[in-house]
């Protein structure tokens, strides 16, 4: 196993550089601007609003986010105030990733222990033994940062005169319990609005991502290149690999390592498909790799940040140059036109569109539904620490700078195979940039 | 790289055996029994209750589950009846997850196209094109499959006099949707505890992960097998491995990379810790790794079928027999008394108890906070398609057959180290059996 020299490889360690920070005065602000009193979140450490939010690795179990705008009354120099409420033995972990990376760094590098923090917003870590829900904590947060100030109704209840905003999806039970202590909720997409948008550190952990994605589509390709078209027991055509049957199983193991080697995980989203199950656009299984069908790659790695890339190739070793050569010149072209039209002020559902246009120009069905030849999906969507999160690039907005988005155009006929390219693309001020460059060819070559 | 010929290896493909099916029978009656009407989950491919009742791998945005049991004017003869509603790109995949894998099979494995279920309740997948919620496609499925029985209140509104159960940490706004349709909602337990006893074909999987994982761990067993004790340039004592310093990084990349050859995802939880960041016992940062000190190595990878693995191990190279070696003694003969406890009928906190009490014997703090030293967490918890799931080993409730349990004793000085032993064990009619031997020695030998 190689790897032991890679420590310069594109998916390089998060330690190399600044920890990530999450700018929370637009989260502050949204509460102020809904007329509401607090912003509560709550999930584990699969929840990426949290993670992205407190940029805390968290724990298995439940966790809270509470933040607040300042008022007049007490944080007049400050933007707000946030807490994290997580179980006692991740306090240390908490301090670091939510509260230290926070702080304003000196000339030096070293943080300021003054308790500035780059956004304004006043950061503090409160631990529990564990039991209680963290529904709960976060009410008593809730209550503790802006005073016990519920009247009573006739019910003797406490009148719900607090409005917290919350993530759509937050867990129901939380919910009840913070509606239960008094507060009315209101649902807010602050959260999916911020996230859409990255910042220059986070473009930078994508790319390394993209990067890292690119090393394990180079080994795939590399494989590829290497087989040698011979029979199985039965004869019919089959690639061979170091002298053995190549299945799309092996492969996917081989590109799993070389990601790894990379420093980013697979997350489990390597899809490898050959020939209709190609067509079966997240395909998982395991079967032999033949000569002539397209073999559709896609991975969507996950950094140790959380940020994932989204990387999509398409190969055909010893191809007859029958469909899968027009469906790929389509895609190909499609591919361009998607990317001429990304550039901020853009309606993103154009891309989409656009896209759709072109690949009906080569005489493939845009509306195709699932089980008909044809485009079967969107042109794209954005990509960040989840695999799909805002923009669409088929439905209402406008592409902004730093919008990050798959551009993942394909064509598919479930009798005989699919073509797909999809890259990573940052909107700029100029229109956009490549994440990562790979390739576009369907003969595969060695890369490594 | 190597791993081309590994197809017979540990974590071999799901493909080579039948897929999973999940019986939702313990459903239909826990709805019967709370004297409710239906059963419903909403999630994505994340959740991890949704993706053990269903086995289909899902799309990233939501999806959600109906189960309804059965009634003596309809369904006499099937146990109740189960619809996977998803979008309509995913019914293919659906059909063939949730569907025909449920099917009672055929003497040669054929499944019997008559709609015979294994467990009694029929599926059925149900599709929309996109857009619209998943909560409110769910009410609208409660309301095919109940019929529109709801009668108008005095507001208009539908009377609320349909029951769901739902999990408890259904999103809030499937939930919002469920009651805007007119149902009161109940939390169950009922999915937690059908995933607590695993199957025979569960704890197969969970097996062949967990072996997986021992490949893991015997890849970073033999690199520090290999590695020299040499000075950095400061003349600070470091360990190089193939010439180079070795970090918690780069052993963490080689890790990884023959979990991928194992066909299963490291999942970003590989944690290697070092002297103090061992004692912060989910470490996943970089450091040099040097002679004397605790290597702490947690791996829980995640299997095709979405099991997880659980295998903890601490080596030393060049110790010097100070702390770790008393840690090392006391933690293996926690774990022994921990082991001989498990058997069905036992009080799972007696577990946690008796591992606590073994630590105290050793001098170790058995109720120690953060940052002291001594025992800071549970003996152990259950695992299966989440990493920590029933039963705990520190809370109410007997050990039952199948029950699958990780048994982690670990101790800690945030001033030194941290020293821990990890094993599943899965509860037998016996006593228990270990999904995976892995030796139990500090001194690092060569292993692949």
């Amino acid at each position: 196993m190689s790897g032991g020299s890679d420590d310069a490889a594109p998916g390089e360690s998060a330690s190399a550089s600044r920890p990530l920070r999450t700018d929370l005065a637009p989260i502050a602000e949204a509460v102020a601007a809904a007329d509401a009193d607090a912003f509560v979140a709550v999930g584990d450490r699969f929840d990426d609003d949290l993670r992205y939010l407190t940029r805390f690795s968290g724990p298995d179990r439940a966790y809270a986010l509470v933040v607040v705008p300042s008022d007049d009354r007490s944080d007049a120099d400050a933007a707000g105030r946030a807490v994290c409420c997580v179980p006692s033995l991740f306090r240390e972990r908490a301090d670091r990733e939510f509260v230290s990376s926070a702080r304003t760094q000196s000339e030096n590098g070293a943080s300021d222990g003054d308790g500035e923090f780059h956004d304004g917003v006043v950061r503090a870590v409160r631990t529990e033994r564990t039991g209680g829900h963290a529904g709960e904590r976060a009410a008593a947060v809730v209550r503790d940062l802006l005073g016990d100030d519920g009247n009573e109704d006739s019910d003797g209840n406490e009148d719900g005169d607090r409005t917290l905003l919350v993530p759509p999806s937050i867990p129901h039970d939380a919910a009840v319990y913070l509606e239960r202590a008094g507060n009315a909720l209101a649902s807010t997409d602050a959260v999916a609005d911020a996230r859409a948008r990255k910042t220059a550190a986070e473009i930078d952990r994508l790319r390394r991502v993209q990067r890292a994605a690119a090393t394990g589509m180079a080994r795939a390709e590399t494989v590829l290149a290497e087989s040698a078209v011979d029979a199985d027991g039965t004869g019919e055509p089959i690639l061979r690999w170091n002298g053995e049957p190549l299945a799309t199983e092996r492969l996917r193991r081989e590109v799993n390592a070389a990601l790894a080697v990379s420093g980013v995980s697979d997350a489990g989203d390597t899809a490898i498909g050959v020939g209709r199950s190609a067509a079966d656009r997240h395909y998982r299984g395991d079967e032999p790799i033949r000569p002539g069908e397209t073999v559709l790659i896609g991975v969507s790695p996950r950094g140790p940040d959380g940020y994932r890339g989204n990387l999509t190739r398409t190969f055909v070793v010893d191809g007859d140059g029958g469909w899968e050569r027009r469906a790929s010149v389509a895609v190909e072209s499609a591919r361009e036109v998607a990317l001429a039209e990304i550039e901020p002020g853009v309606p993103a559902k154009t891309v989409h569109g656009e896209t759709a246009a072109e690949l009906a120009a080569y005489g493939f069905d845009p509306n195709a539904d699932e089980g008909e030849p044809g485009f079967l999906h969107d042109a794209g969507h954005g990509v960040g620490m989840s695999r799909h999160e805002a923009p669409s690039l088929s439905r209402a907005g406008e592409l902004r700078t730093g919008h990050v988005v798959a551009v993942d155009p394909g064509v598919y006929d479930s009798a005989i195979g699919g073509v797909r390219l999809g890259d990573l693309a940052v909107v700029t001020e100029d229109g956009y940039e490549l994440l990562a460059e790979y390739p576009l060819g369907m003969v595969p070559a060695t890369r490594e």
